[in-house]
């Protein structure tokens, strides 16, 4: 990058804009990579932005256009016209063209894609617009560079020049039939060292890994990831080559899924990020304080029936946050490693074995705190029961929430839902409850009231 | 995959390795992917594993061996004579084979360099053990495909096919200088669409993304992520081109510090999984547990000194979990956004700002959730002045915790400390006192005592 990001450059260039000195701005981003372009482009007024990209060559802003947050992107787009979203959409790979215009109006979108000049190009996106965004066609890309099996290594080479040209970076040859079904890939290794007039079909490797143009996106990312793969082939339903998904945009889906699953523990609903309006972010977080207060509301009744056993021992009270507190903390522990372990598919063994483990965990864990309790109750004068009490309840507590953090994913998990939504505020708010009711019971049966 | 891993498989195996048929073993697994025979392994005793490791050839186990988990690879290391793992390791990329290296004792480790049979990768593997885990260096492969600037088109194809029968995957043909210095890269499209007689110096891409290496393996991973590179040049000091990274150990990076901030949110230390044994839960779990109990007797401490304030409202004492927890899941979002903002690296603006914003956000949430507690007080007729003091502490105990939510992993972050420390327990822990404590100063102050 020829140039840092700061106060300076920017009204540098707004200038350069406002006197509209093209040549100059053309001459600053001559070597520039379309993702420092991008980073720019987050950093400036959108209309600067936009201004800009009216300025430069397409083949550096549209991918630049792609890299951006979805947010900015557009804003930006809605300050360029459709032939001007033409000629960007015109530069870009079939699968990152998609994107953008699957964030357009209907209406729009027609129109641009009507300005397309490459019609080939068009009609390829189109296609892609037709799958989900979250599987694998929504994920692929329609440039590849693909060779017959009939063909001897001389044509193959021939052919692959012509289709090099609108192929960015060639990963893999591809070897199909004449039905375009997938039979292998040719390796530039063997293509390097065989003569010129063997046939592809004596030279190339029939392992090859395919996913279905159905299949989930997750499920791709899984596949990439445990073959160590660089690029997955889709093929149809008749196993007939449509496109190919590379690494980069798997490697986006894993961050979002990491990204997710971690702000779902935290209480967060939506994408949100912290550049986000306090609108975004309050429509985010309100929902699961609100589940907080209301599990807070509920818990306040529980101690409202047991009134005269607090008036008794009003020491007890003293005690419920901690009681609380160790409840949501065991629940979210175990809730994010169950959690974590569906996601990697690692949970195995019996929900038998599951259960013992938990258990023993707890009993440890409860052990060693209660140990802490004693002693503290020991300076502190408090009489045996009510140690006891305390002590009692904040190893059923453990067990218990460490059952509910364990059992309530696997439950989702097995039923269809995300597991992600029993982590966090919903496993801190139930175990708030539950610790505290189970607190006033054992304390009901063990005092003399 | 050509079997389902299950008891039945699992038992049919053991027959065969029982009764030494190897034939038969050999033949089960000739079509089969080292990433499934090593999830196989991972499901099966380690003896048995082992006992497949020296029945199959190396080209296959050898990658299968680096695909396990480290606790069941230790295991499977022990059952293999040096001799055995030399011929392993003799197989795999030199990075690959330095990561087994480094899991050996050091003389273990001297042991099996001794018995490697090629003596060019011996040294390449030990020149890689030299670099620390988490550098370019530790991550990087010393095979790769590179060609002199000075050379012919021809020359270089002949070069290439000599090397490329060392590389498993050519994914960019490097061009170096006389002194190995990095020039550019040349693409596979230029040497099939140019002469062959053409000079390499003549048709080769100067633009190249390179590393040092010595960055740090997380910046290694931003610079991919940030401009969609499968692979990336590690260069020395003085730009000599020593290995190359490709993407899937990086993707490996991300995720395994994604589930790392995970994990400390959720008061999980060291780096567990659900199927880890009980003492290495607990290790990883009871510290944490430890602060969260700190916290609740500091909790009781504080209620005790205000003891004359309860012992008139009692109902004041309702509702100290639901001042806890509310304090809690504030500060938690408050963490997980600013954490995830510093990781991904979008945290802008002044922090005057990002105050305001926190404060603003606080006073949407504490004025809804506030409301909703002066309809529950209304319904338990609660008096007016209770009413108040409960709902200004919790919008009071927002703000602060979304303040301390905010401002503590940035601080964190500015001296060089992981920002993800302060999310989970730490935050619920310092929440749930400093809420209880003003909930009672505002009680003390408000109401007539």
């Amino acid at each position: 990058m020829e140039f840092q990001i700061n106060k300076d450059f920017i009204s540098f260039l707004s200038e350069l804009v406002e006197q509209n000195k093209t040549k100059q701005i053309e001459e600053i981003f001559t070597e520039v990579h379309y993702a420092d372009l991008a980073e720019l482009f987050e950093e400036v007024n959108p209309d600067l932005a936009v201004a800009i990209i009216k300025i430069l060559d397409t083949d550096k802003t549209s991918d630049a256009i792609v890299e951006l947050d979805e947010d900015i992107r557009e804003h930006i787009l809605k300050g360029l016209s459709s032939e001007e979203i033409a000629k960007e959409v015109d530069e870009l790979d079939t699968d990152d063209a998609a994107d953008v215009l699957s964030e357009l109006s209907e209406e729009q979108k027609e129109e641009v894609i009507s300005k397309i000049e490459d019609v080939e190009h068009a009609k390829d996106i189109v296609d892609l617009l037709r799958y989900d965004d979250d599987t694998a066609g929504g994920l692929m890309g329609k440039e590849l560079v693909k060779v017959n099996e009939s063909w001897s290594n001389m044509r193959s080479i021939k052919e692959m020049r012509l289709q090099a040209e609108e192929v960015e970076k060639v990963y893999t040859i591809y070897v199909v039939d004449d039905n375009d079904v997938l039979k292998g890939r040719l390796s530039l290794k063997s293509l390097l060292t065989t003569s010129t007039k063997t046939s592809v079909s004596q030279v190339y490797s029939p392992s090859i890994t395919s996913v279905k143009v159905d299949d989930k996106a997750e499920d791709v990312a899984k596949v990439m990831q445990k073959y160590d793969l660089v690029v997955v082939a889709v093929v149809d339903e008749m196993n007939r080559l449509v496109g190919q998904i590379t690494i980069d945009d798997i490697v986006d889906i894993i961050i979002d899924e990491a990204k997710e699953d971690y702000q779902m523990a935290a209480g967060i609903t939506d994408d949100v990020e912290a550049s986000d309006s306090i609108l975004e972010l309050t429509r985010a977080r309100l929902p699961w304080l609100i589940l907080g207060l209301l599990g807070g509301l509920g818990a306040a009744a529980i101690m409202g029936s047991f009134d005269e056993t607090l008036s008794k021992f009003p020491v007890l009270f003293f005690f419920t946050p901690l009681i609380a507190a160790m409840g949501g903390n065991v629940g979210v522990q175990s809730s994010a490693i169950i959690v974590q372990g569906l996601a990697n598919n690692n949970i195995k063994g019996s929900l038998w074995s599951r259960l013992f483990k938990e258990i023993g965990l707890s009993l440890i864990n409860g052990t060693v705190l209660g140990l802490l309790v004693i002693g503290y109750g020991f300076i502190q004068d408090f009489d045996v029961l009510t140690s006891i009490t305390i002590v009692l309840s904040l190893i059923i507590v453990i067990i218990i929430a460490a059952l509910i953090g364990t059992f309530v994913p696997i439950v989702l998990h097995k039923r269809g839902i995300d597991p992600a939504l029993a982590t966090g505020p919903f496993i801190t708010t139930s175990n708030d409850i539950f610790g505290i009711f189970i607190y006033f019971s054992i304390a009901k049966l063990i005092l003399p009231i």
